[in-house]
């Protein structure tokens, strides 16, 4: 009677089961406005539960307006409830969760978690929960913590010489998440972005999404072909100057300062994204265009590549009259960072420990970057060119004559080989269509080896006359 | 000689400090397209450095493309380098880092901090510390740790009695940030949100920033007006049906069936905000409104109140269309939330201890709204009238015949008393303009008392005459 079947073993309460199933009925017209519902008694009775039990399901009905009860009157259903069926969902398709494994996996951006210092982060980041004052866990404001600015702020100074006011500095969860919020910062109607073509595509794809207009400006391998800037009316420049992604030239002085003066003449901005020059294999770091204009250009660093990229922790460094605006969008954005990474950072930056982390990371992955060029020349012997700067996490290597894209790295991906051709990042097709991506600071020496004799078999499997004919 | 000035003591290297010379002087015409540099050697021995540091220095001028070296030509300045004057930035201003110090604060939305498991949090998220698996270190994708989603899962079963699959919750960094990517999800071109009114201004922000027509709907003493629905063209209904904000109702049966039967009938959705329905202070949870229809309902949830503010976990449940688009979004706006306030959340909820915390506060909070009752009453007389369910951290109190504007909160705020009312989150002005907002959450009972008191006295100062005639 009055349909209520309780589960006595769940962790839903009794008198929540009651509750539930009394409105499921009103919900569904079972039971209708304006009739009586059961004395508490009576139903107690019934199911077999005290009377107290059904006197609370009763006021959280009556509570929200379920049923109306008035003094020495019945407690009756109220009106106007009944929700007719609503269509199926239909369109609900699980995801799949097929984790693929690979032979061969040069996917891009990927630093070794293997070599992570954990036993270190342990220990500082335990130190940091240990000391981390109350009001940090409190509302802190937009900014982030004023330690860990000033601590990136002084390595900055110290590995790429570049002087930075921390107030001038604000953290942020990550490269992508300071462009999503770069991108509202500003955003000018009619006025186009204009970025790199190749151009990473989950960054593109982050502008995209903010319904800019984007201009593609064409890159050789000296980077941004400056002289495409003629003529666009931009809001702002999205550039790799260090490191281009995926091609990865270091854009010479000339080009640099034509940058600046297209800026400045457009009344626009340049967002220089330096995602990984902290790798550079020989001489020293690449000093950010940044350092050319900072009141032109906004400068993004990540130390998703650096430490890992779970961290999500970012900078943005921002000219003065941007202040304010950043502040307000990052306030209704997301308000800010959680403070126990950005603390644990601070005392691992300040301690130089982190300077320790990436002279040993650096060492490493460019003896990895040797390995892959080594395996290239075994294999591939005089039939490729490796593109750009000694620098990164990745290669990019042009096979003239060949030719890649999506249906290819398709193909790979079935014989288990991971591998990325630059079309993937270009806007306009067809420039680039003889490179592929190799990622390589994730991979053992002996990964990239094998991995490396197993995309040329299966090459010479798909294409193999074109690849004996050059062998 | 060639205006170097070295620094031996400063954390720059003298190498990168002779390549910053010589490129500031480059930039800035000094030094002219076509010049000569002055020999390794002579500058070494200018400079009183080894050779080996000015050659470095040349190294990083060449790679960056500010000067020429050519095999057995002096080396030279590049073309095109000179940077004209920008005219200064002017805008730069600094933000006025005072904190103020209040006498009496009822600030709004603040959890106590004081009262925050200090320990208990150390000793579990040192433990997850310590347990961290390392794939947790690199990207993990959007959707959130499915332990953290199925222990909310479980906990909003066993509190709130609410049946959701883990699989449809989506772990965010607070409530901010899922509305911020609610809205990017269901922005439909020429339709509007609409909104209570009032309706907390920064939610409100949140909106207005991507760009939505927002149209308001008024809010009586039952919540949401749902007969004002009529006609409109709508993507999404934004509302607080558990503990309307800030006016506190609990929306009725009656209008939760209307605003399922219009967002079924003009196929929009309905955004549910339960921002602190977890404080009920008589009776139990509010059911939330999603429960009525999940295809319909998009439920937003957060730690910020029951936990801290700065945790920033926040959670919303989408039906199965929308769980493609928002993986796609989230990844192209933050990537991810990090793993370690996830993992040691999920283990607070597992071992139930955030279930206790949970009622230890609301005990105290409901003591808190009582001291808050108590104390207006005994400074006010009858001449005020509570508003809404006796529930969150906020009570909204009328005052019938006196008007609280924007000057009046600031001249409080000179008389060191910080309070909001209730016309600062109203859209059309004048409906609300007699209430004030009074955060009670994060005061203890004496300070609520003298707070009161404080309010009283300045009440009466400045209107003088209208509060003597009351009392």
């Amino acid at each position: 009677m009055w349909g209520i079947e309780l589960q006595r073993q769940s962790e839903v309460s009794l008198k929540r089961q009651i509750y539930q199933a009394l409105r499921e009925q009103i919900l569904h017209g079972r039971l209708k406005a304006g009739e009586t519902l059961p004395s508490t008694r009576d139903l107690a009775s019934e199911l077999n539960v005290s009377r107290n039990t059904v006197n609370e399901a009763y006021d959280m009905l009556i509570v929200e307006g379920f049923v109306i009860s008035r003094q020495g009157a019945p407690t009756r259903v109220a009106e106007g409830l009944r929700l007719p069926d609503d269509r199926p969902d239909g369109g609900a398709v699980k995801p799949e969760l097929v984790t693929r494994s690979f032979a061969a996996d040069f996917r891009t951006g990927q630093p070794d978690l293997r070599q992570f210092p954990r036993y270190l982060w342990q220990q500082i980041a335990g130190k940091t929960l240990q000391e981390l004052p109350a009001k940090l866990f409190g509302y802190t404001g937009p900014d982030g913590l004023p330690a860990l600015r000033e601590e990136i702020a002084a390595w900055l100074l110290r590995s790429k010489g570049l002087a930075v006011a921390p107030g001038d500095l604000f953290i942020t969860a990550g490269a992508t998440h300071a462009l999503h919020l770069v991108a509202d910062l500003l955003y000018r109607e009619g006025k186009e972005i204009l970025v790199e073509d190749p151009c990473n595509h989950g960054m593109l794809q982050t502008l995209v999404n903010k319904g800019y207009p984007i201009a593609p400006i064409p890159v050789d391998a000296h980077g941004l072909q400056t002289d495409c800037l003629h003529g666009k009316h931009a809001c702002a420049v999205y550039v790799t100057p260090s490191h281009q992604f995926p091609l990865g030239a270091i854009l010479p002085a000339g080009r640099r300062a034509a940058l600046i003066r297209f800026a400045r003449e457009t009344d626009s901005f340049i967002v220089e994204d330096d995602y990984d020059s902290e790798f550079r294999y020989y001489g020293d770091p690449v000093a950010p265009l940044y350092a050319l204009d900072p009141q032109r250009v906004i400068y993004v660093g990540t130390f998703s590549k650096v430490l890992f990229p779970a961290l999500r922790i970012g900078y943005v460094i921002l000219p003065g009259r941007l202040h304010k605006r950043w502040r307000y969008l990052r306030t209704h954005t997301d308000v800010q960072n959680p403070p126990f990474e950005q603390a644990a950072l601070a005392e691992l930056l300040r301690t130089r420990k982190f300077d320790r982390h990436l002279g040993k990371m650096r060492k490493l992955y460019g003896e990895r970057r040797q390995a892959l060029l080594t395996a290239l020349k075994a294999c591939f012997g005089d039939t490729w060119r490796s593109w750009g700067d000694a620098a990164g996490l990745h290669l990019a290597v042009a096979f003239p004559g060949m030719s890649f894209d999506d249906a290819f790295a398709k193909k790979a991906m079935d014989s288990k080989i991971r591998i990325t051709p630059v079309e993937y990042h270009t806007i306009r097709k067809g420039q680039h269509a003889d490179k592929l991506l190799f990622g390589y600071g994730h991979l053992e020496p002996e990964e990239i080896a094998r991995g490396v004799g197993l995309l040329h078999d299966f090459l010479q499997a798909e294409y193999g006359g074109f690849w004996s004919g050059r062998e």
